[in-house]
């Protein structure tokens, strides 16, 4: 990947993911919309309600991607320590902050119960960023964007502020074959290190599947990829060329 | 959590679940199962297919966690590196594994591409686990297990060899209620202060669900987990007996 091409990692947080009592669906969501805006997505991290373990890793990407995007734990209850962890690992404390408040009182009104106002507890230096069609703004602290782990208001908070992530988008392609992969692997090797800005992914399918193996090739420059993809149909035999690799169930 | 319990990281490899071309369910399997069979489940992560990122990830988890699950990465094509990571991660080397060649050549019989072969170079050390049921044993380096990223080979292993991972199952139970979060989570915060050995959540619903909000108990210990169930329902006007926690969509 070249120097200055936007990278991303997608953080998860919540005891009930890992034990599986409830399906996270916001790592996928999350990982096909910033592909599909051009951010490549290079980690995704299911975590602990456990503010050192969020901390670490918190700390751990923030300078290593352009966008960390974190998705819940931060409503009002003892274990929603999102905000927590995400102020230890950028080194800032938790502080009360004044606009989320505001947003936090008008959203409930005169009987709100206090509790309510953990949620304004923020990383110090957090901005919020509010955009059309969504009630609570987004938080920010830095390049650490925090999302809550509702799958709808997940994707709504996103969607109104995906400006931000948008870039360059990847030129993909696909190939069908039917072919076993230890017999073409030299081959797509050899064509790897032809074209090395181009990512080549060689896919199996399962066997109820309509085709039994999918090349994929994916890159930033349109005629790399082209030409990739050309080098390897003409040398593999029977291969149907399957338009674009994009997101989806291949 | 006691010391001596059972902990796991799963770790799932591979460009295309990074990117949403291809759904991870491998990760909500393994944290399902794991969490059946009694295993705390610590850590999830999604790796690109990256030698040195494998590594990082590999040789950090292998000392912090009873197991180590790996799964994807492991064909004979240029992008299946999982192995070369796991290797790295552990500090040793890849080299022909003679049994695991002897497998490959059986299986694939005297027409076999050389590039099969590939598949038997494993991390020093490394054991081939067989069972009944799966043709091809599961390779365990240590307490890092590596499985195929497809879905029904990777349930068939694991399935097959599950009992390396049984322990005393967890004790869960669940309340539903009608209130908000903000309200009663002063009254939470006290309760699980008093029985800090079981793990209280709260887990707002979507505006679809039948009830409005779930508060999950998970702990070892069964009069205590009892306890603060109890506990919870003398404090929570509303409160409907969920019975088991236990894994599923709640």
């Amino acid at each position: 990947m070249a120097a200055g091409e936007p990278t991303a990692a997608v953080l998860v947080v919540g005891d009930e993911v890992l034990s599986g009592r409830v399906t996270d669906v916001n790592s996928l969501y999350l990982c096909r919309r910033l592909t599909e805006l051009g951010v490549a997505v290079k980690r995704g991290v299911l975590l602990p309600d456990d503010v050192p373990v969020i901390a670490a890793e918190v700390g751990a990407c923030a300078p290593a991607f352009t966008h960390v995007l974190v998705s819940g734990g931060v409503g009002p209850t003892h274990d929603d320590v999102t905000l927590a962890g995400v102020a230890r690992g950028l080194g800032r404390p938790l502080e009360r902050h004044p606009e989320a408040e505001a947003v936090i009182r008008s959203f409930y009104g005169p009987d709100m119960a206090q509790a309510a106002l953990r949620m304004a507890d923020l990383p110090r230096g957090a901005g919020l960023v509010a955009a059309e069609g969504i009630r609570f703004p987004v938080i920010r602290v830095g390049n650490v964007w925090v999302f809550p782990g509702s799958p709808r208001l997940m994707r709504a908070k996103f969607e109104a502020i995906r400006g931000h992530f948008a870039h360059t988008p990847f030129v993909t392609g696909a190939l069908h074959l039917d072919a076993g992969e230890p017999e073409i692997a030299p081959f797509l090797a050899q064509v790897q290190a032809r074209f090395p800005e181009v990512a080549i992914g060689s896919y199996p399918q399962e066997p109820d599947a309509p085709v039994r193996l999918v090349i994929t090739v994916r890159g930033r420059d349109g005629e790399r990829v082209a030409g990739a993809l050309k080098a390897l149909e003409a040398g593999l035999p029977g291969a149907v060329v399957a338009g674009d690799e994009g997101p989806g169930p291949a």
